[in-house]
């Protein structure tokens, strides 16, 4: 196998691009935009693999380009899960998503009365190399739902997972303790050992 | 999701046909063929994910019907995981495979020496439900391979993969005995809870 140099990202998420940047420091991480792709694709799947998969298939096939994608969430268990896969679209009407705070602050609202406030972070990394490569991961970063939002760094929901072990929230840890200890960190860990241990196989 | 009542198989062993139709009881399992496509599929991917999606991928988007597809392969560590994922190919001679029995004989002769006899079935069993579901498992069975081939039963590996729980070979189990055990009788039981949950959410 060729080292791979680039990778097209199917996200419109401007943060996560900006967070995936931080973790494939080797590799050129390239927007569908550049080769005139919208590299849009609704994510309608009931699973972070059926997303993650679906969309790094759909550019692939678009792009004939090996292909990135991650789809993720956060899980509270108590609340059978929720809000999970839908996590982006959680409290949404209409199609129309609510502002990270406003949906931190309807899920600390639904969460009000719980005792069991475990919550993890999830998420599935799938690279599509060829017709017949595929790389699927899948890792998660364990916490608990703060009392309030803390924290200016990371987004989404970071600023309400409190991270016991470092007593602080994910929006609190600087981008190097974020990445150490997050889901989506974990994830691309092991896409690139996986990457590289194709290189050295290839 | 619909209640899944028929797959197609992405396959061209009978023997691993026969078992799949145990596994999956309430499912009718459809050859390719029955709808005038090959379902052929050169397995040239570099791990079990690779063959098993690449195959059900292929046949889903041949037949725009749901598809299942599986991967598998006895992997001996000391060895340095081979035969592994190249397993129904091990010493193949300019394409043509050897039949079961002297793949087996060959694979004994290469592991005469060793101490470490510890070897494990991998099975990676995908299905393709629409452009964005998929289902993605995999499992092992785990044993030690055996002075010398024993049993009837089962194919491929069977009979030189010795079960210390159980003081038989692989091949001198009975077929629910196999099931039960077995890294696809594994991997099809994961599936199918993954198929109810699905069906219980939609």
């Amino acid at each position: 196998m060729d080292p791979v140099s680039e990778l097209f990202v199917a996200t419109g998420n401007e943060h996560k691009m900006v967070e995936l940047r931080r973790l494939f420091p080797g590799i050129a991480l390239r927007l569908p935009r550049e080769l005139g792709e919208s590299g849009r694709f609704e994510e309608t799947g009931e699973t972070y693999l059926d997303n993650a998969l679906g969309k790094a298939l759909h550019l692939y096939r678009g792009l004939g380009r090996p292909a990135l994608a991650d789809d993720s969430g956060l899980e509270v268990p108590a609340l059978g899960g929720e809000p999970g896969v839908y996590s982006s679209r959680y409290g949404a009407v209409a199609g129309r998503k609510l502002a990270d705070a406003d949906r931190n602050a309807l899920l600390l609202e639904k969460a009000r009365e719980l005792e069991d406030r475990r919550c993890r972070f999830v998420c599935c990394m799938v690279v599509v190399l060829t017709e017949v490569r595929f790389l699927v991961v899948q890792e998660t970063c364990e916490g608990l739902l703060a009392a309030g939002p803390r924290g200016e760094g990371g987004f989404g929901y970071d600023p309400i997972v409190w991270l016991p072990e470092r007593g602080v929230t994910v929006a609190e840890l600087s981008d190097p303790e974020k990445d150490e200890v997050s889901h989506r960190g974990r994830a691309a860990r092991r896409l690139l050992a996986l990457l590289a241990a194709g290189r050295a196989r290839g």
